[in-house]
């Protein structure tokens, strides 16, 4: 029997609250270890995934991409309904393809899109208690539009990078930034090319303190300028972002 | 110093996941008794609660109310902010104030809005394990449109009441019964002046029975007629349901 390599590429979702993130780690539960755990069952192979991107303990993906190789001749609808068997309840396969064998998950990613979520009311939702930031005051929605339209397109994001060691450039490009606000809810919407360790949380709390009046919106232009972590606002917290969506 | 007696009207909102129902039981934790907990505490007073309905294991509510009275002088602010940091993150006040010593929260309710959550998908949502029923298959909305128009109206619903002993009557008035179709999300929505038990999870299995075409939508007026729990669909499960709005 002959067995040719095939290379998967996997959509998931999960909800973060339970795992120290998604990078597999030494002593703690991620979501990388607990699907390479059910990938691994299902293919009968220990497998390894690679994907799209990290997520910090508590941070949520309505859409996560990663690819994984094996020579099981496995149907992908077969392979979505077994790993989803293995599955706890947090963590779901959305679909399965066969792509070309260079397909790589982390590198060929185009773009994504995450999503803050505020939850603004004085009292607490008891259904988003992990899955959004409950912030007890009056959204200030026009401030926040402007401070937020200063920050699209090509800047380099340094004052908006927690640590920005490990990379080449700062240099990043946000294609839209939304701000809805429905209620009691606000939702953050970023898109871009790629994004700095903390850049969206630190986006979504300087939005938050431009809103309290903190930060003036027509300052953006200036931190941005000055490439120092300092000068923007508060890093909001982990369980209000999700990955929304990643582009090929 | 004269105390004077106070009714209070309180909204609340739960998620029902973690409790035995609204109605206080011996050996189980409920909705009621955590509420009355809390609100004796910051009354300093014990203080039994009226509520305007019970709802079973695992069913939420986004909009519940009861009163309590109390010769306590707290304001209405300092209640809701005493009981919300008495109460854990799954049980919520949303409001506080005071009504004339009448007011009966179950008596005086003119009508009840109920919501069905539906998440139609192959793969399982992890943002709504105990929030929705996950249903497998394709929704069919326009039969199951058509049977919902056949309940609105007065009739009498013994063939959609899991148990009817303890009722003078079975005779309900839907005011309205919509269904919303968004992507996967299906909303049933069931306004009415008063609900049997089980009636709107009848109801909601009933249509997925139909959406399945085991049910004719042409058959529910019979269904009606035959006043037999037995010619009706399923009981479709707890954790998609949810008291949606009390009115007074």
């Amino acid at each position: 029997m002959t067995s040719e390599m095939r290379n998967l590429k996997v959509f998931a979702s999960y909800r973060g609250t339970n795992y120290h993130g998604y990078q597999r780690q030494a002593n703690a539960v991620t979501v990388q270890e607990v699907l390479e755990k059910a990938v691994s069952k299902v293919l009968n192979q220990p497998a390894g995934i690679i994907g799209c991107s990290r997520t910090d303990t508590g941070v949520h993906a309505k859409q996560f991409c990663f690819n994984v190789k094996t020579e099981s001749s496995i149907r992908t609808v077969g392979f979505c309904r077994g790993v989803n068997g293995e599955l706890p309840d947090d963590i779901s396969i959305l679909s399965c393809e066969d792509v070309p064998l260079d397909f790589h998950a982390r590198y060929d990613c185009k773009g994504k899109e995450y999503l803050y979520r505020i939850h603004c009311s004085e009292s607490k939702d008891p259904f988003s208690t992990d899955l959004a930031y409950h912030y007890r005051r009056k959204f200030n929605i026009e401030p926040v539009k402007k401070a937020a339209s200063y920050l699209t397109g090509t800047h380099d994001f340094a004052s908006f990078c927690a640590d920005c060691s490990g990379v080449s450039t700062t240099v990043r490009t946000i294609y839209s930034l939304e701000i809805e606000n429905n209620g009691d809810s606000v939702i953050i919407l970023v898109k871009g090319d790629g994004f700095l360790y903390n850049m969206i949380r630190i986006i979504a709390g300087t939005l938050i303190d431009v809103s309290e009046g903190r930060i003036n919106p027509d300052d953006m232009p200036s931190i941005l300028d000055a490439k120092n972590r300092l000068r923007a606002g508060r890093t909001a917290v982990a369980h209000g972002l999700y990955l929304n969506r990643v582009f090929y």
